[in-house]
């Protein structure tokens, strides 16, 4: 913790130097759920909610919140991305999960820009179904699988 | 489902019109819950993360992002804000809770300021362990509380 | 034109002060239109396009630019918004007509977000159909209508 | 289209994967048009206009939202950029023509960039003429030129 | 400082809360200088700089960030603003003064975006003559004067 | 001076062309202070202050700051980032000192990026200590050092 009777000149907070790594091929997959109370399951599936069109438009709210990925987590390094995907599917009556996907050429993970997008794009449904009912809960955000890096293959 | 067969004037994808409500104070709660496995948990206790002190960062992180909420979200309306605050408290030895709570004076409510706050707070948790362990994993994103607005006042 | 030989205290570039007008509801529409050569607009109508549902992308886009007009139009004034509104309708076989509709309860109109979301919707349909023909034009691109304000409504 | 009764893995929305493809230098030209009725030209030439030098005030957002392309755009990639620029020409007594340019050195074309560049900085002209007349009319926008990349040199 | 040993639902960082106050006309003005060293100074006088004109593109930036103030300042409040404004004046042979004005009706005042437009037009000028001279120093940064709200009038 | 009686296809403001430039690792180096009147440092220091822990908010904002740069300063480019960093140290009783350091590899310089998280550090501590005092003051802000790139090392 920084405190006022130790400022020092290498701070509390510190952003990981990548300087000295290797750019290579990375990717991450990342999950998250979303559990619907009563009839907001079938309001969705029905695409019968007001809002619209639930997931392209969630789709495209996680892509476009993973290129800001570096803007949302403070010491989350800026990268240029290849590619981003996000995709959807019904694991139980109830409960819809997200997938999200990030890849980059670059000097650090995509961990980060994957797990945003899967998180935005499940805030979006919520957005759109809440209306229908405001108990919707996410679930289970988390890391499936990275690549590439010195660390190198890691998977849940 | 906007389809290129019937494109009409009104499109699919359609934002509330807030024009016609009335301007109230509205609040809101929302909650997120962020697993450790391992000693990641313990870690974090310890204040010793490399990247350093995880809470504040979350705290600002968080506040940061609901203040971006429009900009995140497609169909969220740009919106001033009275109050955000983000809080913490370890609900056991391995599952640390984020709360978060938004107020404004408004045609809209602010649900999404808050949700948007407790899950960047929690990816920012994330990223300042996942060095320790990657699979960490949010849990539980919810909406707790909202009032004001013709809606009213609602609890989980 | 600001000369180094004249800096004075007002400046050059000077941004409307709002502050003496009255808070009223006002609203604003734009129109941009999509020029496609070739078989480009075919490969629209078929939805067949490598990137998906040009449609509801180019709503979003239209809707979520429409939020950043203050941030792209260097002395256009940051508003609430009440509403925002994208659709489309063929007005030639080879012609998409966008149409962007805005409004708020603000001291100043909204115009600018009009024309900022049909802009940028039309610039993602270009996006999106642009591996089939990067021929595609955008035309005409002009304000229809504004209502509320000072100088109140007023239509091409 | 996504519908309910098909949500797939891979999902409607497709980003480009550009992972694949090669590092070069890539630029790209775009153009748009500002056609003014009645004396707008005229206020503009003067440089009469109540906001300033609407020039540099265009190039500056031109430049500006060059680089905010892919927060734009939804499916557009992050990118470096080498070089933007946006200049003038009249083209008739009341026809203003814009230029734009871009380059890089990356994975994938910036054509999106130089066409956002001169649609933002022709709406920017619009916002500081509008006082003069609201029928000011962007026209033909569209891309002149790009070089690089497997598709090569592509010319309107 | 917040501590993982006493983490509290209130938190270490926090938002002023603004909900309870009145709705009034609130103005700041704040200030900073450029002292150039050399001939960096008579470079910008003579508008010579390779980057073009420094003085609008200051102004412009000025401006621009004053309406991104609270997505730079954590705790900073999102507001709507009536006027922002930017000049320039010479105070000796080589100290350029900038002077920002912000202006709103919201229920806390612009300090911060007065404070973040002269800094942002100090740092464009830096940036605009850097190539001269990078030892151009930004000086006395500081409010002037502000007034509205409940502590009213404040003169430096 | 863009002025309308020449305007040129170059255009009077002219960002640097940097894609003839080597991509070598770079760094950069800046600093401002903040002087404190009366008892506002020792407000600061005993960390008394309403907002809570200054110094790691100013940390966070200073490197979210630098991370959009590009997008502050009208003609900086964007650039991948791989380390920022800020840090406090007391000069004086007094005066608080901020240090902020950026690095990259990348074909230009990252001195406006230290040179803006060593400012909106100092910014944010003024905002988060200026209700103790108003008439808190930014001084000397300026590059003490950058190496890398054509120009090599320049210190102060």
């Amino acid at each position: 913790v920084q405190k006022p009777s130790h400022i020092s000149a290498d701070g509390s907070i510190s952003m990981v130097d990548v300087s000295g790594k290797a750019v290579t091929a990375r990717t991450a997959r990342a999950e998250a759920h979303v559990r619907f109370p009563g009839d907001a399951a079938r309001a969705l599936r029905d695409a019968t909610l007001a809002k619209g069109d639930a997931f392209v438009t969630a789709q495209i709210a996680g892509v476009m919140a993973a290129k800001q990925a570096a803007s949302l987590i403070p010491l989350a390094h800026p990268l240029p991305l290849a590619k981003i995907d996000v995709s959807f599917d019904w694991v139980a009556d109830d409960v819809l999960r997200i997938e999200a996907f990030a890849s980059t050429s670059a000097q650090t993970g995509v961990e980060m820009e994957a797990m945003v997008a899967a998180s935005i794009a499940a805030l979006t449904i919520y957005d759109m179904a809440k209306a229908v009912d405001k108990g919707i809960t996410i679930e289970t955000v988390r890391l499936l699988e990275k690549t590439g890096g010195k660390s190198g293959h890691w998977t849940l």
